[in-house]
């Protein structure tokens, strides 16, 4: 099938100083030239740039613009390709793009440029999907990751994985030839070793999409505690906004309130929640039982600590949810350290002891005044210790939690070296060619007989292929570009 | 003072496939240099376009982008200047704008690249203000007004008047140079057709701002009526939205809701307005009054007269408001065809009777009942038959309705041809230069000696000297490119 000619807006939809109208396909020059008036657009070279009138069918002149000629296959699509550089009004725009579908081209879909791209093998499909994410990315790390990605750099990774895998097959399919004779070529010991170094990789690229997709989303953070402890103000306080409204009445928020903000580069999501108590108001009630889902599904929690209420509870609390998700970050905060932590030096543990009263708070615990409720004060004092000393007034440890939080963001990768994979796509392949390899390597074990070995190894192959479109269908494809914006 | 280098988002705000960042200024391409990994910009030709790494100060790829190279003067501005087209995700392009920041540029104000333009010789001052305007235009014929205005049309009439002037008054001053001697160089008759025939010109083109404007942002129409007559059920209709809220209950619409529509290329803004009544409810009566005086600001009222309600007061009211405002055009509809007027032929005017009931609506008339209130009968009967039959159910009628806006719209001149003043900047200037000259006829007239002559035909040159920027000051500058968009 020859390609038609793709047209469409480039540029971020609204008025502005410039638009670009792009157009691309075998007739790219000729429908631009026929609305052309100024040097023939045909005769210049690949990748200069022409000052012209762009004349409409009805003999009026929509705009004085600029042309930028690009020939296939040096382009971005590997096609022929006009990018028309006109004045920024929505109205120009939209009577050039309109000009030129009458003069022969079709509207481009979304992310159908790209998709040529890919189709002319100017880039393969995960370099693909890097530029969308390049394009969405709103943090220093998601877009060094998409960088990475459009680079060129995960592909690599993958093609050397399958050349080794494909090495294997060879191997195998060679017995496979010769099966009546019953030699052995691949040794299988060195296919063993070679597949489950393949394993490890795939498994160890799989494993960081946890990270990578958290890079790419926004680290997702669940600000939770008793109610005034202080959630909305920190929250207000990390995005430098009036976000959540604060009170002084317990209980004030009760939808979670949802924010970003970049901190060293990486895109941490804040969930502000319902304070954490049992509430007779329905709404109130509703908004806790959100809370805490929020709370399971967190990279990380800050709990902040309210030393002016009673304690053990607070640390009850936050030790149950610790023991229920082990994966789960937390973060304890002792906020207020302006009002109830004034003057407070932590005692050592001896100097606490343990009485008969329901419940202290912190500067009870520092009078000497004994807790209770089964609560061991020694772990008090441990989740007291191991707090950040805060205060939403006077910014007290805000620098230390941020620290914090991009420490843990970062931890056990370093996103400027390592390769990572941030695409649900790509993370689901290699979790099914991982699988289709250990099912490989355990027939290995079993002195299994070779075509089932190349089978599993077939399929292994298959699912990487797919990740950089080695193998593909158009209903990948589709699925793939429908997600990218018109224009690019 | 020499200029310094400018950069600025040109592009609309917001995430697209790409966006582009223009540098200007004598260091644009060293600028843009030091952050480039590719082919140098240095050494290129102008009007190029170089694919290569944009690289941030901290060493990391911030974009894989294109860099259109453009020489002094041929270009934009007149001096150097680099177009960085990257993808347009939000982060790149601040990223960007950042970098280009930390390595000598400074952010570009509104407009500053048109305003070097113009400070370079590349366009006169008229010409910068069509190119905003030409940004702006939201309709054909603005947009076209604007593209004349940009190509300088309209800024060779007013050099080729200053022109005249400049020989008018340069007759005048030789005559200065000998009054000694009392002689008169410039024969008084031809001075005065002369001047006579520029103030001609100068008072059409200031009489032309009035559709210019209009055409520039809109005419204004104002949909009047009684309550419930269908007035909002037409502002949907012509807008093709659900704008307005409608219901069978009269006084629904109480503030004016305002919308825009572009018919045959004309922008035209509607006003749907309260019903007119009395009216006891206060909001209504306070909606009342706002629509009656939206009605005396407008250039078209559209009045819909409601055929099943009493009729002579609706007909009364529309004639009221005719005499008190002759300049307005009004276009009245009799709705409701598909009730009301099912099987109605208007009657010739003797079937129509006088009598002593209060009012009739039209069934009534047609069924030969009679009619009263002072009106006379033949007026209502007038009214009726030159208002074009409509229903907003139907949309019977529309069509006649859309000719006839657009006909009255461009009615006394032709916006392919005409120059026509749309910036009220300009529309000053002209008056004034126009009074400065009806001075300098006067004294001719009454034979007042050259030097008085001359001093108003030299008030004349500088007012008609500041709309092309001939004249200009750093206020008047100022004034006009703040109102640019920035990156423009």
């Amino acid at each position: 099938m020859t390609p038609d000619n793709i047209a469409a807006i480039a540029t971020p939809p609204g008025t502005g100083g410039i638009a670009v109208i792009r157009v691309s396909g075998p007739d790219a020059i000729e429908i631009v030239q026929s609305a052309w008036k100024g040097k023939r657009l045909s005769e210049v070279k690949s990748h200069t740039v022409t000052l012209g009138k762009y004349v409409a069918t009805d003999g009026s002149i929509l705009d004085e613009a600029l042309a930028s000629v690009f020939l296939g296959p040096n382009s971005f699509t590997g096609e022929n390709v006009v990018e028309i550089s006109a004045h920024g009004s929505t109205w120009i725009q939209r009577e050039i793009l309109s000009d030129l579908i009458r003069r022969g081209a079709r509207t481009a879909g979304p992310g159908e440029f790209t998709q040529r791209a890919f189709l002319n093998g100017r880039i393969d499909l995960a370099q693909a999907e890097g530029v969308a994410d390049l394009i969405a990315a709103s943090s220093r790390a998601a877009h060094h990751l998409a960088m990475s990605q459009t680079r060129g750099g995960f592909s690599k990774e993958l093609d050397s994985l399958r050349d080794k895998l494909i090495e294997f097959s060879s191997l195998l399919e060679l017995e496979l030839d010769f099966s009546e004779e019953d030699v052995e070529f691949a040794e299988r010991q060195r296919l063993h070793n070679l597949a489950t170094a393949v394993l490890n990789k795939i498994e160890r690229l799989a494993k960081s999409y946890s990270s990578g997709s958290a890079i790419k989303e926004g680290f997702p953070v669940v600000i939770a505690g008793v109610p005034n402890a202080g959630k909305s103000s920190l929250l207000n306080l990390l995005t430098g906004d009036d976000k959540a409204i604060v009170t002084d009445i317990p209980g004030t928020t009760r939808d979670i309130i949802e924010d970003t903000v970049e901190i060293d580069g990486i895109l941490f999501r804040f969930f502000d929640t319902a304070g954490l108590r049992e509430s007779a108001d329905k709404v109130e009630s509703i908004g806790i039982g959100k809370a805490r889902s929020k709370m399971r599904e967190a990279r990380i929690v800050i709990w902040i600590i309210d030393p002016c209420s009673p304690l053990s509870n607070q640390i009850a609390e936050l030790r149950t949810f610790q023991t229920q998700n082990s994966g789960i970050t937390i973060i304890p905060l002792l906020n207020k350290s302006d009002i109830c932590l004034e003057h407070l030096t932590l005692q050592p543990l001896t100097a606490i002891k343990s009485g008969d009263e329901t419940d202290k708070t912190i500067s009870q615990i520092q009078s000497g005044a004994t807790v209770n409720s089964g609560m061991p004060d020694a772990d008090i004092k441990n989740v007291c210790n191991d707090a950040i000393r805060f205060s939403t007034k006077t910014k007290e440890g805000l620098d230390i939690l941020k620290r914090r939080l991009s420490g843990i963001a970062t931890e056990g990768f370093n996103p400027q070296e390592e390769l990572i994979v941030t695409n649900a796509r790509h993370y689901e392949s290699l979790i099914h060619g991982a699988e289709s390899l250990r099912r490989a390597i355990s027939s290995i074990e079993s002195g299994i007989s070779a075509d089932f070995i190349a089978q599993d190894i077939r399929e292994s192959l298959h699912h990487l292929g797919t990740i950089t479109g080695a193998i593909t269908t158009s209903d990948l494809l589709q699925s793939i570009f429908t997600r990218f914006c018109i224009g690019k």
